[in-house]
């Protein structure tokens, strides 16, 4: 590839790189008991759905940055792997490991590129604007939805407490209170059934 | 989840179902010499490859279109199956098993969502407008950057010609001219290298 630019041999190189995204797995099964999910996936799952869902966002949104952020919220994870939402001893490290990642990664890319994709992602963690908010709320809602498909086994397997559930889904309501009334029925009828302690 | 109205509900029941899009799995492998890729993997990283290479695209697109497009473009294939490329056979069924699926999973939305996500589908399949051009290049150029990866080992494997290659890739043309050089560079290199006859 000789006579291709330096600009463009940087964006193919980052978009090899992100292949590995999909070697990346998660706690959270498939539908239908499936095997384990990986971030690419999940990462698609969740932009379909904001799509799909988007009119039950509080605020209005621009969607197509939603959907950007939901496709490059997990590329650090290539590196820094995924971090289970209820591991107690990975999220303290969960930042720092992040950080390295996501500073070898995006570094990749062309410099404006880099600065784009940084400011995208940094604003997905920030969980501060609208977008960011809704994001968060499919990054939530979208393994629920795997996981009552599946009985719930992936609570019963790690031992997971309504209370832990709670404490993050609490948050989804900062995005969508139409979707965290969704997602506290799908709770509620986990604790019936006793796959919530 | 006895509260929750009939077009949330329609949603959450689509949403679920193209979980299933994870078990489609194609001929190309991912780099690193790693497992057949799925669909839902693919739709993802032709997104983002999308949204990274927009500059390339011969004429102005709707970037967000044109990744709502990658996004959605192979959901019918959790009925009708992923028809290899270069497999003569299923591209005469195509169509048909395809057209059946996009009725039956598109149906589970509501009216006018069906409506708009068809229509979204029917663009990139009739290959006419700037956004579809610009979809199907990512289409086309995502596997030859995987397979390339793996010094063409997919190709090797269906003893694919040239000939076969370039007469899909042609059409890549359509939307980059700049990405066909990519492509061309590649596979050029493939032909002197033997992986392709």
């Amino acid at each position: 590839m000789n006579d291709i630019d330096e600009r463009l041999k940087k964006q193919l190189s980052f978009s090899l790189e992100i292949d590995k995204e999909k070697n990346v797995f998660r706690r959270t099964h498939l539908s239908e008991k499936g095997r384990n999910e990986n971030d690419a996936e999940h990462a698609w799952h969740m932009a379909v759905m904001a799509y799909i869902l988007r009119e039950y966002s509080n605020e209005d949104v621009d969607i197509s940055k939603v959907m950007l952020m939901c496709l490059i919220h997990d590329i650090v994870e290539i590196d820094a792997g995924d971090t289970y939402a209820y591991d107690e001893n990975g999220i303290k490290t969960q930042k720092e490991r992040e950080d390295k990642a996501k500073e070898r990664i995006f570094s990749l890319l062309p410099d404006d590129q880099k600065a784009e994709l940084i400011a995208v992602f940094d604003e997905f963690e920030e969980y501060e604007t609208a977008e960011s908010k809704f994001a968060h709320a499919m990054d939530n809602l979208q393994p629920i939805i795997l996981n009552n498909s599946n009985g719930g086994a992936d609570w019963r397997e790690h031992k997971v407490t309504a209370e832990q559930v709670y404490s993050r889904q609490n948050k989804t309501k900062l995005g969508s209170e139409k979707l965290f009334e969704v997602i506290d029925n799908i709770i509620k009828e986990n604790i019936d059934k006793k796959n919530l302690k």
